[in-house]
């Protein structure tokens, strides 16, 4: 099969980002600068960088407790490279643990010329939830969600996307009568649809962000004892059959 | 770079594996023969066939309290398919976890024209582990590594390979003074050495028997509910610094 | 979050299976026994083993060219270990590639009670491919399909999901005129629905099936030279360009 | 096993980066301060900001052709999500793509006291190649090498790792007659250990820095025709072998 791309190259006279190259990148641009060229084909302006910091940062580590980090340290401890724990660790972003931003956003796009109340009112008939939205512990607003929507407003990045994910937030309370607020996840895939972002990278943008607190995580694992064992667990199965 | 294979082949005419058809295998060979043809070139006989048979069914299952599993059901909580989850827990199974059947295989037969003696004599003298001895529990004798030990007598199998283990064991409790019985890593790593399969597929045949495990496992974890989330857990970090 | 299992406990006094101890497994039952107990909780007789071993045979290795083994060979060569290269082929095991399994197993399961003809013109009408039908290369019939379904036969594993297979396939050239075989997909996704599989273990069973040729290509790559490079491909994008 | 973390926490109260309130990072730090404070345990200066965004944009992205970009798009192509293609692409990153960073800051670290003519002389005299050194193409100087370390020295981050790094490859030359330039690999070693950081995340900057290279070509892949499959390899296994 054919391998074509119109990413990047590299050969012996120097490498090429998305048509600048690499080495006068190196010296002027961000990480961050150059991930949103990787991915949109442009460069950022001076506002879409400081947002796009700003969604990486609320997203690079939530402590040692969560799915990615739990099941790359696990992966670690058994004597594996950083590399397959980096992996074991980005296997446990799906969609429910990262995976909203892109279906949130993945809703808003599919769906830019629906009225908010027509949008809320096809996911109340098919009982279905709105990705984005609600939350286990903050019933009525996320702090996270509500910090990066005030960023989005300050560097003027805000627009239809962000203030559709309100009016929807509106609407489900109209609706159902259920405080349903925007969160984190819902928060950031209506600020990077209005960045422009597929939402097809939705996932990406949070693996990417979480790449390095899995790193920071399994660099403090190193210096600890293999391998991890549950301590706490119920054998809840049949005992003491016996071969025919 | 050129792709070569003597493994096996596939056209519209039909696959072959080590040069036999593929059909023929299907209705004549069981999928333990077909491994081994697989991994060492040549149909096994029935007493090889038993042996591989008995070693893949020690190491399917331990439970749900191994790193390989946990990460698995970890990662597919996060809403990962099961192919993500299978490759999660196959990447726990290091060093530390399956890996020192690899290590002791590799221990052997380097070492296979050096004396018993000597071997734990370097080991000793280097304090360094020798792998596929001792075990947190099983103080004097492991009791799968003997069941393994015996299974391989009774066939015919054990050889060289499975005598030098226990010459092994004998010189460590002379030379330490300590009992380092040869565990169930150990025993495999003995039996397979003795089968003519090279040590560096030690590590493979764990994770060929352990797939099925987890694949068990991770259909198990379907029915629960999403997150996996650490309910216990000590954050010893700092608190409450102010930015500059 | 509670960890619970049915599957399987190890503890110092042995390990179970399913309720049956696992030191009598390995001396009186196979590995395809064995995880046939795994996934469905109690032993396969006879014909169920024959016909699970013809099924794993059949996926265990279709040569270099396919993705799971190119992903695999090509992660071990940048210097990663075993396990990690089982993991990233693994990773290559999705709806397209072994996943018609799941799809087809799914499809026939959910409609047990719906006719052939009701399910060709639901798809037919929703412009749907049914997976588990069609083959690039056999137009007419694949020929390991035929030979799944004929070992099916003789042992008296066939029943109402295999005959359901089979008019799906009829009805398909009746109600869309053209020739859409069941293929090797569709064949094994009907054999374990008469096997009483869960269709949500469909991919599972390909990828017990396929690991032990992932480690066979990956003991092969262990001799070739690091590190896999592309040596054929187009850079389509821009060149050139300045940064402002 | 006990579970216990000193980089972070996250409760309803809000999250913790080693001590600073994940918020005021958001609005106030960009992704690459807030990587090197996750790493290090404190925030960086300006320089080493600077440096480090060098750093990781001069490995973002090289191409389609290299490992990590295949394995991953492969991966993808067989219909897993995002997720699991970004998995494969980071399982190919191992000792020989990208690895050498960590091989190389681990010589320079392990032998901080030694004399560059003391560390080639045990190289040379084991026959081992020093890791950093040497490249396929650049037989004189690496020119991304060059790069970075003028990076480094207009910063003034270049010391003792980056003078020892120029002696070794001085030393090279006098004790092998041979040219073996730093190269990229090498430098990076070099630079990330006159900035502190610990040669066990070597491979970890690399990964970081890879990761959204991998998501950008999985985005591209995403609108290919699936399965990926070599159209060039060569079959050189037996062939017509008969079953006993």
């Amino acid at each position: 099969m054919d391998w074509k791309t119109k990413i990047s190259d590299s050969n012996p006279n120097g490498a090429v980002i998305r048509g600048y190259d690499l080495e006068e990148l190196m010296q002027h641009k961000s990480f961050t600068e150059t991930i949103f060229l990787l991915l949109q084909g442009h460069l950022p302006n001076e506002q879409q960088t400081k947002m796009l910091n700003a969604i990486f940062v609320s997203s690079i580590d939530h402590g040692i407790a969560v799915a990615s980090i739990t099941s790359a340290r696990t992966a670690l401890s058994g004597g594996s490279p950083l590399q397959a724990g980096v992996a074991a660790g980005i296997l446990s972003i799906g969609d429910f643990h990262g995976g909203a931003i892109e279906g949130a956003a993945k809703m808003l796009q599919q769906n830019k010329d629906t009225p908010a109340a027509q949008i809320v009112k096809q996911f109340v008939e098919q009982k279905k939830r709105i990705p984005g939205y609600g939350h286990k512990i903050y019933k009525s607003a996320d702090p996270r969600a509500q910090k990066l929507l005030q960023i989005a407003e300050e560097l003027g990045i805000a627009a239809e996307y962000c203030d559709k994910a309100q009016d929807i937030q509106n609407e489900l309370l109209a609706q159902t009568e259920k405080q349903l607020p925007l969160n984190v996840d819902g928060a950031i895939a209506a600020i990077i649809s209005d960045m422009q972002f597929d939402w097809r990278v939705g996932k990406g943008l949070f693996i990417i962000a979480r790449t390095p607190g899995i790193v920071a995580h399994l660099h403090e694992e190193m210096d600890e004892k293999p391998v991890r064992r549950l301590d706490n667990y119920e054998y809840a199965g049949e005992k003491g059959k016996k071969l025919p």
